[in-house]
């Protein structure tokens, strides 16, 4: 009988379940509702009751389970303790020794969501090959991880990686981030930062746009007015891969890194950001670090799911 | 017969080498000239020569030797292959063979010097007790290392740490930094760069100051006018700390440590160097990450030595 584990990310709203074999390959995948009630206490339960479940369909023997790893959308410290995560209404517990023991004794591994994406990226996606990897997620928000020599730097708070709060912007008129600071990276780099600086460019100018015809604007028509050669769009774009190329360039000398790879909704727009965050690094970044590579992350929201394998399987 | 080690550090002028024993005392130690002729072809040689000298001077059998540590001034990749040493005419070869080979195959460990520094305050240093460390030294210039888990983190291209080039100033007037680039932390965190921004800021007002009164004022100077409460050297403290707690900021959100240790010449100011630090990086960095705390380098110019032994017994 074939070996298996299961990666699965759990996220404010679904949880994404993947069953992998040994050889480290996708054989199923399925989601379920994060229930969030009663203080999050259903999903552990509903987890176990997903994963016996695929056992018994599949007819595998318990033996055949290498483990289960498990992304969690907040900081997990090395031994597996979750420190409160808003997000699932969780206080601080330890995720690893809690489901092991409800699943009779299976190995269990856990990991921040962003931390376990990049392990994904590393191992089967954008930064497959390349031991030393930062993953920059460019969403709702602005997250990341850093791998180096094939495993998560977890931090001795569980926060590293936190790419999203680096201070990249000193303008007096830096915009305050969701975790209460100023001028932190996500608030110029995340979709919501993005819309916002051209809206404030829009609003401060009497440029011509075609961003202007369209109620509502996405981070999305940003980018595609930016590729049509759109002043004001390439003026954000600009000004957004400038403290995305600043921040690559302080995570260089930090980490020195093979490869940084990009994800999230906004690397939808592909080589043109990637061209460009590439450029702003050229010029920003140490001699010695200049040897990153830029990759698009390929894995899209299956990222943690494929990490959290990862833990169990590499 | 007790088992020892020898830690080296190699430098511009002078080779540092230490004895240590298995139990991690440093048992002697001792300076050499670094010569540099000849491409840098003698320096080896003369390491020989003292460790063989001192194995027959203290009568200590090849099989009691456990290993030799040494750091270099210059980027070493993760299997000891120095990358050009300009400090010592050095061009590209792996240091760890080399040197393993003149010694008859006894195991050499190699590693930056600055990299090895930080392992050195990691072990027996400012930052003892702490796995996940980022030295910082402010010196004629900025350097630094990263040590995660009790281990250097060396960098794909053996370019980790290299703090004093994250690019943390952007004024249009920004210095040139020795590396080529504008910006870096080490035109303003440096003790040349601390005195350059203090005779630019008297020059550009008429403040007065008791730096006035100095001819050819020192970074010491600066630091002690400061303490005194002279307004002018206060401004660049500020300054300076203000561009410390970013980088330190940033380096949090990357990597999570549990201690930032500074070090360096320009760490002699001591605590008010040090409170001033921490006050900007806690208005900086992200919450999660600020369980950082600062402390000072302790082992000074012998932190080479220490981290160099540390590569064989740790």
């Amino acid at each position: 009988m074939e070996k298996i584990c299961f990666g699965i990310d759990v996220g404010g709203t679904t949880v994404k379940m993947g069953m992998f074999s040994e050889e480290a390959k996708l054989l199923e995948s399925w989601e379920i509702p994060t229930r969030k009630e009663d203080e999050g206490n259903h999903i552990l339960e509903d987890i176990c009751s997903e994963i016996e479940e695929k056992l018994v369909e599949k007819q595998i023997n318990r033996s055949d389970l290498l483990g289960v790893g498990i992304g969690i959308p907040g900081p997990v410290t090395k031994d597996g303790t979750v420190l409160n995560c808003v997000n699932l209404g969780w206080g601080i517990f330890n995720v690893e020794e809690k489901l092991s023991q409800m699943l009779g004794g299976i190995k269990v591994k856990a990991g921040n969501d962003a931390n376990v994406a990049a392990l994904g990226e590393n191992w089967q996606g954008g930064g497959q090959g390349f031991e030393d990897l930062v993953l920059i997620t460019l969403g709702t928000g602005v997250g990341g991880g850093v791998v180096i020599g094939d495993k998560i730097i977890t931090g001795s708070n569980g926060a590293a990686g936190e790419i999203g709060h680096m201070p990249v912007v000193y303008d007096a008129d830096a915009e305050e981030c969701g975790c209460g600071k100023r001028g932190c990276l996500e608030t110029v780099g995340s979709a919501t930062g993005i819309v916002r600086e051209a809206k404030k460019l829009l609003a401060s100018s009497d440029m011509d746009s075609s961003l202007r015809d369209i109620d509502g604007f996405t981070c999305k028509d940003i980018f595609d007015a930016a590729k049509e050669g759109d002043e004001a769009a390439l003026i954000v774009v600009d000004k957004l891969t400038e403290y995305l190329g600043i921040a690559a360039a302080h995570i260089a000398a930090v980490t020195n890194p093979q490869v940084i790879v990009i994800g999230g909704g906004v690397s939808k727009a592909g080589r043109f950001l990637l061209d460009k965050i590439e450029e702003k690094f050229m010029e920003k970044a140490f001699k010695a670090c200049q040897n990153a590579k830029f990759a698009l992350a390929t894995l899209g929201n299956d990222a943690g799911m494929y990490g959290a394998a990862a833990l169990i399987l590499c």
